[in-house]
């Protein structure tokens, strides 16, 4: 039997759960405008340590008029000054100028097991963030590890640029079928739980995120009723007959130039054939 | 001035560095091996705790087979025994069937302040892991943030077709040109400094990932040369001439069907104008 190789050098990329976690951000620059924005995504409570003075215009905005973050921010107007900042935090972050002052916090951070992110020095991260992408409950993270900064984001343009508009769609649509599957279904484990885990599977495999995203309440109805009851996996194909599929493929996408070249030779053969014809 | 909207619900997406550090993994069953397999990636150094009569064959290829892995994993052959078997652990990952086995687990992490994920029991789980890409020095993360574990990988399947081949490639090159532009302009920070910040974001920014992946040593001198030093961001087109872009794009992506079909009902028309002319 063989197995994946594995390749060294990566990091392990993971989803930090953070809800109304308790998390310390020291920095009001333009560094720490961007981490804030992330870190509120994320629903934490955030703990802001930074001068007033030094304030970027959106952190301001986030501490004292947007509507989600303001209530989310415990705001300190002053500089870090000492273990007592960081007590309590899930994971501390560092966005200031003063290198001096950014390793005192890293330390303070090791001392108390508080992971800990120090912009632009990556020795002194246990985790970087890379280039983000967000679609409602999907997140996406691409991360170069350091390697390439810009790049990371050019990467994360042409990921955006594949992903279905709609994929948040499809992701809500398949939440509802497995809503309404667990109502008909509601044992966890045991064959029951299996036979469901094994069905949503099948049809997550076959159907596409475009056929998921169009699957209206209905459907979903008619899918439980169809497969599930039947403990079948039916593709979309075979859900809404043919030829739903096929008129939806289009014929842009189906029909190559050499189609389109060997129409044109016809009629023109035959437009300049009956043209003749009429003067011969 | 507007700044981007918050959008609550979801986790902070990150690359945890883990490179030489210990983690602990409790269990050996099927799931485990895909956790031992994404830590490896990251360089860490395993603890591994699993009785040996549970052992899935692709752990068991790892602790004893893997070159690479081998050498990271330390194996004890037994059941998790308490707080002490979590000592100095980084992260702790569980992947077994005992629930209460596993709550005893994560509440003896909580004690020790140690991040953990409990398999399956995302209340327990301090963070998730998603479906990944690994392309060299690049990874990228698909999280659903639980709200759709299979439909993670159905947009990873997405998202890897999107990317180019030569990533990878693109990635190193961008790396080789970085380390040559240091060694011109070596200071940090200052006024060069932010010079060679902007001209390579530049860089960057008008190529695309093809383009980079393409540029071979002498073309890596040459942009230096006729780039940098006049602190000039030549696009891919004005770099080597409009001509070899033009040549790379190919017939197929840029003539319409309509330019073949033209084409043809053209050819068609001519063809059989002159066989009637012939015959006339």
């Amino acid at each position: 039997m063989t197995f994946p190789e594995i390749v060294p050098g990566g990091s392990l990329p993971l989803a930090w759960q953070l809800k109304d976690k308790p998390v310390v951000l020291i920095g009001g620059g333009m560094v720490a405008s961007g981490r804030l924005f992330n870190l509120l995504q994320a629903d934490e409570l955030v703990t802001l340590i930074a001068p007033s003075n030094q304030l970027h215009p959106e952190v301001k905005y986030r501490i004292h008029e947007d509507p989600i973050a303001s209530s989310r921010i415990t705001y300190l107007d002053k500089v870090y000054s000492g273990k007592q900042d960081l007590q309590g935090a899930e994971i501390v972050l560092t966005a200031i100028d003063d290198n001096e002052q950014s390793l005192r916090i890293w330390r303070d951070a090791k001392d108390l097991r508080i992971p800990i992110n120090v912009a632009d020095v990556p020795p002194n991260c246990d985790f970087y963030f890379g280039s983000l992408i967000r679609r409602g409950p999907l997140q996406i993270l691409v991360s170069t590890n350091g390697k390439g900064p810009k790049l990371a984001s050019l990467i994360r343009q042409r990921v955006e640029e594949s992903l279905p508009e709609n994929v948040e769609g499809a992701i809500k649509r398949v939440g509802i079928l497995r809503e309404k599957l667990r109502e008909r279904a509601p044992e966890v484990g045991g064959k029951l739980g299996k036979e469901r885990m094994k069905w949503m599977s099948g049809i997550c495999e076959s159907w596409n995120l475009e056929e998921l995203a169009e699957l209206d309440d209905q459907g979903i109805d008619k899918l439980l009723d169809e497969g599930w009851e039947r403990r079948k996996v039916m593709g979309c194909e075979e859900f809404y007959g043919m030829r739903r599929r096929e008129r939806r493929k289009g014929l842009k996408e189906n029909v190559s130039p050499l189609h389109w070249f060997v129409s044109g030779l016809l009629l023109g053969g035959l437009g300049s054939w009956l043209l003749f014809r009429k003067r011969g």
